[in-house]
């Protein structure tokens, strides 16, 4: 992915299941953490209500190989975000969950997120600037 | 305990951790879900805001021994809940988690449960009725 | 979907997060939980091994509306399980989240699951008698 | 607390539950990660096996005040690490969770820790390396 925005994950002892490997739901909250952060981000919103107005609709989790903590409860991992495309009122991103010394993401998480405006209860066009700053950060499909 | 209120608590798969037993912190949602239940039917308190006003001030939790929970996802156990003593506005409650064949509790969680008006923001009293009813459920102190 | 393996889901406080709804990444608990029971019956499998030689190579998780709790932690919904297809070594299926008066699902999770040989390393035939039974549930595609 | 491990905390969005502050149960997710990582520098002990033999029997937790995170999923806060007395084979430690401004905890976490040796089923002694390595770090009793 070339231009991503990178979010530390910072790996709980709880989040490993008794196969010992980090349980699969996790890999959903990473992504969330992740995009939540990155979407902080987005030109015009005001600070500290992050997910104001995002929705996830839809989520595709592809789990190509587990991680293994061997109990390090601090462990970081990076979550590399990027935009794959962006409709009037929506977005399709792509997260990659990637080790420190990993050569392919060991996760990836695509998203649907739709811009609702809670107000009309409606899905809510992006403004050109967020557009734009969607598209700066880019992946390609597979 | 003599009179408690009992609440049944479904094991999830992801509440063992890589040590194959339950997590200790999950013994804490446990005893949540149970004291939110057992205190919607607080009298005279509106349905559905169950924890609206009980703030949970400390909670001491002693783990007898370990749950296994091989694997067996929808395991039922039940959270057994009572009155140690109630104050003005507090409450000080104990909440067992046992299992269908156990002979005594496997994890016991003690709670100091504080009546809390948040408009004012200070403790409120319990009416008598309230108290009356937290007292009718009855555990004592070992 | 016309001949499920239904499972009775426990929704808890904890799973709101603070938008007041269940977070996005429970649904992939729930979805665990109700198949892990679900395959515990498949046929000649050893018992309390449930998830044993079962790998989720993928997950897409639809969210068709969000499911409000109003602090009920007992809450029960149902997550209905059938199969869309058998492979070789693998399968697809369909999970359904339904409340009780609902008239579609809250969510739907569409799994890729692996039959994994953890000896050998590989993915591992399913035998007749396990593609049977695990085609006697049937869901279809949209 | 005098000498103390400091541990750093990543909160998650979904640590908050619906009143949108820091759930109570997660408080012992993060005393668990903290004291996981100090033990793992316990002298002698193999390394990347961190709870291995140190088992909890028991936690209390003081609530001093609700963490807000007002949805920033990547907040950091410093739990600090100290140890209150050793026992032949347990020690009693005490965690405190602060924010970056704040002048007191905002919750407070002690806990009693087995030395257990998995082989035996006992309780196994310190070793005097390892007492007084633990005793280097203080804390007092309130």
């Amino acid at each position: 992915m070339a231009q991503t925005y990178d979010y530390q994950v910072q790996l709980r002892w709880s989040d490993a299941d008794r196969q010992g490997h980090i349980n699969n739901g996790k890999f959903a909250t990473y992504a969330e953490d992740a995009r939540i952060e990155w979407f902080e981000h987005l030109p015009g919103r005001e600070a500290n209500v992050p997910s104001s107005g995002l929705i996830l609709a839809r989520q595709e989790i592809d789990y190509h190989r587990q991680v293994l903590t061997q109990g390090e409860p601090g462990k970081r991992m990076v979550m590399k975000c990027a935009t794959l495309s962006v409709g009037r009122t929506s977005a399709r991103i792509r997260e990659e969950l990637w080790g420190e010394e990993d050569t392919s993401p060991a996760c990836t998480v695509t998203c649907v997120l739709v811009n609702f405006d809670y107000e009309s209860g409606r899905p809510s066009p992006w403004s050109d600037a967020e557009r734009s700053w969607i598209e700066s950060f880019t992946a390609q499909e597979d």
